[in-house]
């Protein structure tokens, strides 16, 4: 298996390799006129500042995570390195992104005033970086520490100590990623909901205008927001769903614990590799303008070829014919039931795709029908897109079911979990997708700002569009898999608990415990109703900052407007870093108490439950409250990023020339629209992804705390 | 018992006789000048005409369930009769209230243009009727049904008969429920929102100004849905609870089924005596204006005798010392424990009360906060609304938890229904209060639109000020009563299938099943998703009708504006009759499909999980559903309410002349706000309640009906 490993670690360190080398490729295009040069300067001082200001702060919050991990464990250092681990890869993906990023836009602009194909290679390229990176760091830092814990330090495969450490891992992961995901969601939507309040609906100037103060801030923050939040998020969902695959097969599997273990980090190894073959697939045809179909192309590539390699693993593996495992229900199952059930895990993303552009996409009812409304008014489009976005959470709860219960027949929960594995193997490609939106975002921003010519614009919007629905797919597809995965960390909670309770002998502590996760009792529904508050709390506590720190920008933007007349006609210069600076204190403090709240709800429901009953009691209201979190957080979460995505390409429908077109009485509804589905889809919806997984993950190490 | 029996009945009757006496009185006083009463009966006739409507519908739709009932228990008529007594007595009380509704209007305007103590005693009258209808109406068709069962046709308590018809009463008063609730509230908001967008933000013309075509409309709409809607929906919750308790005493107290089936209706005989009381307390001191004060003191009054009144009650039936049963956890309870549940009922009662207002209330941050995001425009009222929406839901969740578990710790799963029958009793008073909120803003419209003076207004409007406040606080306490009401039908579905299961012989179908409501069963957790999704998939469909039915209302309204340009300058009258029919139209279509939701999607769940997998798997995923129902419906119902009224709110204090007053910026965006709210408020969320409760009832009946 030593080999095996190694392969994997290879296809981690290829993905970082492939990383490198696209940089240097990036890095090598020109990069402009002075004038873009000093704008994109501007933007990467603003985001430098940013990231640094943030992650200090989350390293203080991890320093106190660490040596309260340290105390729990009562000085054993494997579960506190492994979150370090994880911390410290989920912030490098990040950041290496961003980093990335904001160099990247300014070279996208550059190649958009060449042509279509050569600011799509650029941006996609950038975006591919961050994807890589994301896919294999996450797998590298698994592989290794897996390895570091079993052949470096001897420990069995399905022992305590490699179980502890790889759940510390995702802790550290999920700990970066829901600051990350608050506190550039805060910054950035902060920035785009003041900044168009106060320019396009106020002042009436364009977006991306320089004589917007918040301009800069509004740019910073797609970078701090949509590459570095989301390329957290989606570190943190593949750690978390790998490593919860993996404590589940050696939960599950006791007797050939090792290769159930394996698989997963098997199955990541190979798509990581299709992943990069794919992104050679993304190219604009001859003349083709048809950029969602370059994109999807490379998808495709990489979907098809990982069926396959998925294939070729699994066989190898576990052969397709012989019985390998037993289902709960107690039917056999083989390794072509675990191959079913990763093609499973790709028609589920291929459904939640197409799901999420059928809720956010021009072409369809639901956007079409918020742009309607808004011709009545901003109340109309409101309620619309209200409707919407509540609309949108039954299909894609229906095929996580049905996704469910498929899995389940074919191999019980390992079947789930490796379900939820193949779509996350994914992740590499699917960022690179998404990661490639706030490069033409910027790109655009750039063309703007240093007055290039209206085709360049017309360039970088044919990109940028294309980069909102990808923007929204990935969130709906992150979403998905984060319900997927957060319900395999569930079932490792249950087989935990299962797992202590058989064994007294050796836990002392659950020798008298006996849990029931049965609905008819009262510390169950108590647990799944305060689970199922804490993401209604936690979204509003996000709502409200960033409506505090919009409507700081707001009134800043004012105030610069009053005291410098000479802006509006050009002759001075708005004091763009004033805002950035503002956006970044506030962006800061807000996001740590919402953090603190998944972090916390465990371990104080277990104390206030065992106390009140016992703690038989507080394990079920603790196992209820995760599924409570799960339930309400999966439909908190679609319903505001497929609102938030419909909102806003109702308005571009209507910028395309329909109801009025731009600057009629439909379009500035639409722009309120688009304003609550700012904070919806980009602060708030995405942040639940992390927080449900947290609660989880909290609520394991507890038990293994417990458990000594 | 008969003697007992009688004594309740007999309190049923005298809330009727309550009624009559009451009608008599407000029908005899002034109705004012000509052209008051020729709008009132304007706005008389479009409520009555709508009625009539909604009700021929819901009575076809009522005939289909009647029929389907008959064909589901083999022509036994029980069930059938129940069905159709809940439904007709539920209709009754909503329409007689409606009735006084739109006559007591104009008599409040005349009694408030003599002064305001007046005006309150009026209005309050008419909110009376309707509280003590609805109440005395339930407990009569309770207890009657109840008498003719066991003692007409001699069935016991306890009996499948007994227990079936009291379900299928329940199921008659939901479906008139959720049908009014939608009906009502479609045509009320997509009036109220449709007359605001294009009369007071586009024309500039203020609420009730007779130039709004559609203004006749936004008054029937206030009868129609707050004053039939909310009598429907109070109705249904009161049977609903009521019922559900003498349910589950006949299960979990097979030896004395009879004594514990009979305290429900007696804690409800003396509680409409309490509340018949309370009513005379409501009165205005001398020179006072404290309207709220003195609508509290008649709540107060009532709580305080009903403490009394049910403790004298528990002490006669079950003693205080001596043990009369054991939780399901094992320890035994007495009357005194089921009487500490009573009080918890009315404790819980008053926290959701402060709750809401303190959400909802002009004095409070949410509210303050929301008017101060209206500063910085449309956007950030709504994002700043929603996030209160959000936040407003854990304050009451954490007090429905800590009721649960206490009631539960007090008297098992009993005294959780104990504690919400005593919620329920309070019913009538609770009505009475919010009744009284159409007619003073009915008749503030009136006054507008006979042009009165300015002074009556400002008398009419202090009242309505308080009537938003009570039709709030009211909605918090609906939806914490039915969401606690519904699990004890989930109760009441466990205990069901262990009877059944448990009684094999009897129950042949049953004889194999083997229910798990784990949640670490896969159909369990597809039935919590499956259920979580019915209330988003219901308030989305309602939003969006509301939505429909405003942007026809605006149309028509913009229609008129230019077709008769005379209706600006006073010397046009508009058609009012068409706004009222084309929303009496739109109403009666939208209420139908999702009605249908609640009711089909058990039966659906049950018909294809049973195929996939078994019957005893259907049975886990039927239950967990019903529990993911009433989780989610929790949080959408208090989410919406409370927003709503926060909006609501807001808009009114910056009229107050907080951030620029009236006709300034802020307002305009606090008028938005105030339009996304009011479908939240008086459609999709008040109506997620009786659909709650639908969906338990049709599972009960469904086992019911398998279990032949």
């Amino acid at each position: 298996m030593s080999i095996a490993l190694l392969a994997v670690i290879g296809a981690g360190l290829a993905a970082i390799l492939y990383g490198a080398f696209t940089v240097n490729q990036v890095l090598s295009l020109p990069s402009g006129t002075d004038r873009m040069k000093e704008i994109a300067a501007a933007i990467q001082e603003g985001a430098q500042a940013y990231l640094n200001k943030q992650y200090t702060t989350i390293a203080i919050a991890g320093g106190v995570v660490f040596l309260v991990l340290l105390f729990a464990f009562k000085f054993d250092f494997i579960p506190a390195v492994g979150f370090a681990i994880g911390a410290v890869l989920s912030g490098a993906a990040g950041f290496i992104g961003m980093l990335v990023s904001v160099r990247a836009n300014v070279r996208t602009t550059q190649a958009a005033s060449e042509s279509l194909a050569k600011g799509l290679s650029v941006a996609f390229k950038a975006g591919a970086i961050t994807g890589m990176l994301v896919a294999g760091l996450a797998l590298l830092g698994l592989a290794a520490y897996y390895a570091i814990l079993t052949v470096g330090l001897g420990h069995a495969p399905e022992s305590r100590a490699v179980v502890n450490g790889l759940v510390a891992l995702s802790l550290g992961a999920s700990l970066i990623s829901v600051f990350a995901r608050l506190g550039g969601g805060i910054f950035t939507k902060g920035a785009d909901v003041g900044g168009d309040m106060v320019g396009k609906v106020e002042a009436g100037i364009p977006e991306d205008d320089p004589r917007n103060p918040a301009t800069i801030a509004d740019n910073v923050g797609d970078n701090v927001g949509d590459c570095a939040g989301m390329a957290a998020d989606l570190f943190e969902t593949y750690v978390v769903t790998v490593a919860a695959t993996m404590v589940l097969g050696s939960i599950l599997f006791t007797a050939n614990a090792a290769q159930f273990m394996f698989y997963p980090l098997a199955i990541g190894g190979v798509c990581i590799l299709t992943s990069i073959a794919g992104t050679y697939g993304v190219s604009l045809g001859k003349g083709s303008t048809n950029i969602m179909g370059a994109l999807y192309k490379g998808l495709v590539i990489t979907g098809v070829l990982s069926l396959v390699a998925i294939g070729i693993v699994t066989f190898q593996m576990f052969g397709f014919s012989e019985q390998i495992g037993t289902t709960e229900g107690g039917s056999p199952f083989t390794g072509l039931s675990l191959f079913l059930c990763g093609i499973l895990g790709l028609v589920v993303t291929g459904l939640i795709v197409w799901i999420t552009e059928y809720y956010t996409g021009t072409d369809y009812r639901p956007v079409k029908s918020v742009a309607k409304a808004s011709e009545s008014g901003h109340g109309t489009n409101v309620i619309q897109g209200l409707a919407v976005s509540m609309e949108a959470t039954a299909l894609p709860a229906l095929v996580i079911v049905v996704g469910i219960v498929t899995a389940y027949n074919l191999a019980g929960l390992f079947g789930i979990a490796t379900a939820v594995t193949t779509m996350l193997a994914l992740a590499g490609m699917i960022v690179a997708l998404d990661a490639f939106g706030p490069v033409t975002d910027n790109a655009g921003g750039i063309a703007e700002m240093s007055g290039l010519e209206g085709s360049v614009r017309e360039t970088t919007d044919a990109l940028d569009a294309v980069g909102n629905t990808t923007k929204a797919v990935t969130k709906g597809y992150a979403i998905g898999s984060a319900g997927l995965g957060a319900l395999v960390l569930f079932a490792a909670y249950t087989k935990d608990i299962e797992h202590f309770v058989a064994h007294p002998t050796e836990f002392p502590f659950f020798a008298d415990v006996n849990v029931s996760f049965s609905l008819s009792d009262p510390y169950v529904i108590a647990g799944l109703l305060i689970g199922g508050l804490l993401p209604y709390l936690f979204g509003g506590i996000a709502m409200q900052a960033v409506g505090r720190a919009a409507g700081a920008i707001v009134e800043e933007v004012r105030r610069q407007f009053k005291e410098k007349p000479g802006i509006m006609q050009g002759t001075e210069r708005p004091d763009y870093a004033r805002a950035v600076n503002m956006l970044t204190g506030a962006a800061i403090k807000e996001m740590v108490v919402p953090s603190m709240l998944p972090i916390l709800s465990p371990l104080v429901v277990y104390g206030i439950v065992s106390v009140v009953a016992d703690k038989s009691a507080a394990l079920s209201a603790v196992g209820a409250m995760l599924i409570g979190v799960i339930v309400t957080g999966l439909f908190v979460a679609i319903s505001m990023t497929a609102g938030g995505g419909a909102w806003d390409n109702a308005k571009k429908y209507i910028e395309d020339g329909n109801h009025g077109g731009k600057g009629s009485e439909a379009h500035k509804a639409a722009v309120t629209g688009d304003t609550v589905g700012d904070p919806y889809k980009d602060t708030a919806g995405p942040a639940v992804n992390p927080m449900i997984k947290i609660t989880n993950i909290v609520a394991l190490l507890l038990l293994a705390a417990l458990a000594g």
